[in-house]
């Protein structure tokens, strides 16, 4: 085989291997409380969330790269499974799981592809660019959108606590001092109405 | 209220109403033949495509641009609803629904963001740019990726014919030949197994 023709094979594999997103689940539930959200979906809601709100950044940011980690940053899920974020014991195992589930998918591409989406991936889950605070704020406020348009559902079922929820959103902080008081009004009013736990 | 936090509000609105866009059933099926596809999780897959394969467009892109396209395309359909690729008969009134249903969902945001969002959906269904022509070649080939993954299955029960197929496929020629060379073998190897009909 040519070697033209072999990266595209390679490119179309990972194209078909990255559609089982859409068959990994998540905690948050979507509006109307329906069902569960998938990965794919969840990937597409934040991208396109940080196109719209992009003007709250508290930096400079490159949309661009914003949006494509927000593509990314979840696809490893479909080897390494969800984590929710309020599930402490799993989520100590997570970092160790999906770097070895990234090393699993993203040889799917040719190498230069490889390294590239892992970078993009590994600088996500880094927390230090202004764009990788940026796609993290948008991946934590999104299931607080979700979640208060369900009347704190989500919460109220897995027992979260205030503090928890604080602490999460310092992520948010660091990405958007805008978004992050806006969540913080929803967090609030859930406390007041007992759905999130003093 | 003062006009930030309108705008924020605004924005936070159109932010929750596009997650409709994950009950919007298209007529594709995942691989595996699981289920059908919805918009959301099939925009995040043609972005995704889109930032892998732009290598191959025809011509120079800002794959950004792309990606935002992508993105949005469909979210409309939350309004006038999925149109089948070989529905003659719905696809007639396509572009007018479509055009109504933009004016509603993008009136929800700021008139700034509204005018710019309507511009990329316009772009996008104009195929005349060059960003516009591979966004749209990854929105035509995508669901033959996933066809091909099912033995052509969503062909075989809409009774599609090969000359449909290729007739659309002529999207994807003007975003990339070689993604169209790509999908030219598929549709060959499903017409001689009978999936397509001559």
């Amino acid at each position: 085989m040519q070697d033209k023709e072999k990266r595209l094979k390679q490119q179309m594999q990972f194209a078909l291997e990255i559609d089982k997103a859409k068959n990994v689940f998540r905690q948050t539930h979507l509006s109307g409380y329906g069902r569960k959200e998938n990965v794919a979906e969840h990937s597409w809601h934040i991208a396109l969330m940080a196109y719209t709100l992009k003007e709250y950044s508290n930096e400079e940011i490159d949309v661009a790269k914003v949006i494509v980690m927000c593509l990314l940053h979840d696809v490893v899920e479909i080897i390494a499974g969800d984590t929710y974020a309020y599930d402490t014991e799993n989520k100590e195992s997570q970092a160790a799981r999906e770097d070895e589930a990234k090393e699993v998918l993203f040889s799917l591409l040719p190498e230069d592809q490889k390294q590239e989406f892992i970078a993009l991936f590994d600088e996500f889950n880094a927390e230090e660019t202004a764009e990788a605070k940026f796609a993290r704020a948008m991946d934590n406020i999104q299931p607080i959108v979700l979640n208060n348009s369900n009347g704190g559902q989500d919460w109220i079922s897995h027992k979260v606590q205030k503090n928890q929820v604080l602490k999460r959103q310092e992520i948010t902080k660091a990405g958007s001092k805008v978004l992050y008081d806006y969540a913080m009004k929803i967090v609030d009013e859930h406390t007041e109405r007992g759905n999130l736990i003093e």
